[in-house]
C-alpha cells in the first residue's frame, strides 16, 4: 500500500518529487520506444489464429453460390447462421460486411446524412444534428461525428453505462439529438458493462427526434478475459417498448480471428434492414464471400467462438494482470488515480487527477513509452478535466507492458506530486 | 447472307412471321433456363485463377507491416507496385481499397455529395446536380446517380466514345453539371474505345462546374480478347490541360481473379488522394491487407496479370466467337439488327429496329433466356428508342450459349418482322 499523497505536506510532497525524478530519469536512460497507444492484438495473439488461413477447401455455399463469383450482397448463409447463434440475433437480421465493422457503421450515419431514415428529413438538410456521447468513449466513433459535422455531447459514464437522467432528458428536450454511441459491454476504455437497467431505458425513452438511433457497437461482445459478462438483448428491449427501428447493431470479428481481415456485420429490425439492402445493394455486389467462408470453416459455430475466445484470453490475461496488479501496487491508496477493474475488452482505463492526464502521458513519451493521447477518448479529443488516460495492454509483449506500466505509474505520480505543488504554491 | 427484311413486302413478311414463330416455338418445346443477364465469368473460367488461394505463406509485407493486423489505410506496397507498373500511375496516386471498385466509386460520389470536393459546395447542399451518362453505358453507375438523387443526362455514343460535341457545350454551359460517367476502353456493353481526341478533349474542355469530375471506371483496362487495345493517359492528359484535379481512376481485379474477392483501387491527382484519405481514414482502419497479398503473390507484376488476361482470354474467345459468328451469319444483312465487334471487355451490345428491344428481351424470356433487361443501359433504365440489349457471353457454357444466341436471333428476327408488319399496316 502506497501513501496518500493527498495528505502530504508541501515540504513532503517535495521529497517525494525528488524520489520520482530520481525514478523517472533512471527510466529515460533505459531509451524504451514502447507502443501502448491503439488497440491491436500482438503477432503472437494472431498467431493463434492462423489456422484461418488454410481452411478453405471449399468455395460452394450451403445455399448454392460460388463464393468466388458476384452476389451475395447481405452474406453467405453459414456465416450469418454462425453469427445469429453466437449473438442470439435472428437471422433475417443480419446483414454481413467487409472486414470493418468501423465501414458499416459510417456507412450507416452516411445514410441518415444523405437519405434520412423511416421517411424522415435526411440529416444532411438539417440545420443541427447532435449525437450523444458516452464518454471516456472511442475515438474512432466521435471522429465520424467530426467528419460529418454532427455535434457531439458529452455524456458522463457510471458504472453500469451512460449517465442515463441526462441521456433521457436530452433525447426528450432536442429534436436535433439523433442517437447515441454505445459500447455496451467492456467499453471501450473503461470496461464498462451496461446494467439491464441502462439498456431498458435506451430503449423506451421518448426521444424528441423520431429517428433517435442507438449505435450499438457490440465490439467486445465475446471478448471475455475474467468473468464471463453479457448484456440485455437490445433487440428485445426495443422491440417491447415499441421502438423497433432504433438500434443499430454492430459486431466483427476483427479481435477474433485478424483485424485487417475479419468479417463485420450490421444487423437491425427489418425495416432498417430493408433501407440498409436498398442502397448497399448499389454499393456494392456484394462483401468478399471467400473471407466469409474462412472465417465460418475456422470458428464453425458458437461454441466454436467461444473456444477460441478462451484461448485468446489465456493470452491476454497475464498482460491485464500485470497492469491490474502494478497500478493497484503503485497508485493504490495514493489518492493519485482511480480506475475500472474490467473484466473483459481491451483496455484499462485511468483517471489521473484533474488536470494530470496531459501532463502524464507527455512524461511517459519523453521516457520512451506512447500512450493514447490524453483527451482522445474524449469528442473533440478534450477531456473536460484533463484526467483520462486509457492503457491497450494487448500490443507490448509481456516485459515490455510490465516496463511501461511501472514507468505509467511513475509518470502519473510525478505529474500528479507536480499538481499538488501547485496547488499548495 | 440473309435477305433484307426491310425491303420486303407485307406478304413476304407475313410469310417470313409465320416461318419465324414455328422456328420459336422449337426454342420454346426445348423448356431452356439460361441467362445471360449479367457480365458473371462462368465457374470454368474462375477454376484458372484457384491457384490464388493457396499463395499465402507470407503475412509480413515489404514495408514490415503484420498484413494480419489493423492499419495500412491506403494499402500495402506491394500492391501499388503491382498496379502502378500495370495502370502506369504513379505509386503515390493509388489508394487501394476492398473488393469493390462499384464501392469506391459510390463512396466518391459519398464525398462529393457531404463534403463536397477541392473546397467547393457539398452537392447535397445543391438544389440541382446532373452528371453526363454515355449510353448505353453500366447501369451500377446510373443507379448511383439515382441512388443519390443526381439527374442523369443521356449522351450518345460514337464509334470512338461519348459524343464530345454534346457533352462539350453542356458542361461548358451549365454549372450543376458536376460530371461525366466513363468506361473507356471496352466500353459496357459495347466495347467501344475512347479514341485520344475524344481523352484530350474530356481532360481539356472548359467546365462551368469548376468541380467538374471524371468517374473513369477502367473496368476492362487489361481484358484483352481479339487485340491489344489501349487508351490514352487521363492523368497525363489532365495534367497537361490544367486540370489535374479532374480525373478519379477506377480498376479492379473482380474479372481478373475473383469477382467476389478482387481487390479495387481508386486513383487520383495528389490533392484528391489527400481528400479521399482524410475521409476514408475515419470510415475504415484498413482494408483487407492479406487479400492484397495474396492477389500479389499470385498475379506477381504487370507481366504476370498479363499472361493470366491471355489464359482467360483463351477460354472467353470461344464464346465471343460463337456470339458475333451467330449474329453475322443470322442478322447480317437483314436490316433488323446492328451490333458492335468488340475486341476485349465482357460484352456485345446490340441494337434492333427501333422499339423492339423488349419485345425481343420477352421473347427471348418466353422462350427461357433471360437476357439484361431492355433498357437496363441507359439512365432510368430508359432507352429513348428502344433498341439495345446488352448479351453478356461468360457465364454460360459454350453449348448454351450458342443455342442462347441461335434463339436470341430468331427473337430479333420476329421482333423485328412484327415491328415491320406494325408500319405496313
Amino acid at each position: 500500500m502506497q501513501k496518500n499523497y493527498t495528505s502530504l505536506s508541501r515540504e513532503q510532497l517535495l521529497a517525494c518529487k525528488g524520489a520520482l525524478e530520481e525514478e523517472y530519469q533512471g527510466y529515460v536512460k533505459k531509451n524504451l520506444k514502447l507502443d501502448m497507444s491503439r488497440g491491436k492484438p500482438a503477432g503472437t495473439q494472431l498467431d493463434l489464429t492462423n489456422g484461418i488461413l488454410f481452411t478453405l477447401s471449399n468455395y460452394i455455399t450451403e445455399d448454392g453460390i460460388d463464393a468466388r463469383n458476384y452476389g451475395g450482397l447481405d452474406g453467405i448463409p453459414e456465416a450469418k447462421r454462425l453469427f445469429s447463434e453466437l449473438l442470439n440475433i435472428p437471422k433475417e437480421r443480419i446483414i454481413i460486411g467487409g472486414n470493418s465493422s468501423l465501414n458499416l457503421m459510417y456507412d450507416a450515419i452516411v445514410r441518415f446524412e444523405l437519405f434520412g431514415t423511416g421517411g424522415h428529413t435526411p440529416w444532411c438538410k438539417l440545420d443541427h444534428v447532435k449525437f450523444l456521447c458516452p464518454s471516456p468513449g472511442y475515438d474512432r466513433h466521435f471522429a465520424i461525428c467530426e467528419d460529418m459535422g454532427i455535434e457531439m455531447i458529452t455524456i458522463p459514464m457510471k458504472e453500469d453505462g451512460p449517465d442515463m437522467d441526462m441521456v433521457e432528458k436530452l433525447a426528450a428536450e432536442d429534436a436535433s439529438v439523433k442517437g447515441i454511441w454505445c459500447v455496451p459491454l467492456y467499453s471501450n476504455p473503461q470496461g464498462i458493462c451496461y446494467s439491464d437497467e441502462v439498456v431498458d431505458r435506451l430503449a423506451s425513452m421518448k426521444t424528441a427526434a423520431p429517428d433517435f438511433r442507438i449505435m450499438w457497437d457490440n465490439a467486445y461482445g465475446v471478448h471475455h478475459i475474467y468473468e464471463q459478462k453479457s448484456v440485455k438483448d437490445i433487440f428485445k428491449a426495443c422491440d417491447a417498448a415499441g421502438n423497433p427501428d432504433r438500434p443499430f447493431y454492430f459486431f466483427s470479428t476483427s479481435k477474433i480471428t485478424f483485424p485487417g481481415a475479419g468479417v463485420a456485420l450490421v444487423a437491425s429490425s427489418p425495416a432498417n434492414v430493408a433501407e440498409i439492402k436498398k442502397h448497399m445493394g448499389v454499393q456494392t455486389i456484394g462483401h468478399d464471400k471467400l473471407n466469409q467462408l474462412r472465417t465460418v470453416n475456422y470458428l464453425k459455430n458458437a461454441e466454436g467462438v467461444r473456444e477460441h475466445m478462451a484461448k485468446l484470453a489465456a493470452e491476454l490475461r497475464p498482460k491485464f494482470d500485470v497492469v491490474l496488479q502494478t497500478l493497484e501496487r503503485e497508485l493504490g491508496g495514493t489518492g493519485l488515480a482511480s480506475w475500472t477493474n474490467p473484466k473483459g475488452g481491451y483496455f484499462v482505463a485511468i483517471d489521473t487527477l484533474n488536470g494530470c492526464a496531459k501532463a502524464t502521458v507527455a512524461l511517459a513519451k519523453n521516457a520512451g513509452v506512447t500512450l493514447t493521447g490524453a483527451g482522445a477518448t474524449f469528442p473533440y479529443k478534450k477531456d473536460p478535466q484533463d484526467r483520462n488516460i486509457r492503457i491497450a495492454p494487448t500490443y507490448p509483449t509481456y516485459e515490455e507492458l510490465k516496463t511501461a506500466i511501472e514507468l505509467f505509474c511513475v509518470c502519473v505520480k510525478l505529474a500528479g506530486v507536480n499538481k499538488l505543488l501547485e496547488e499548495k504554491a
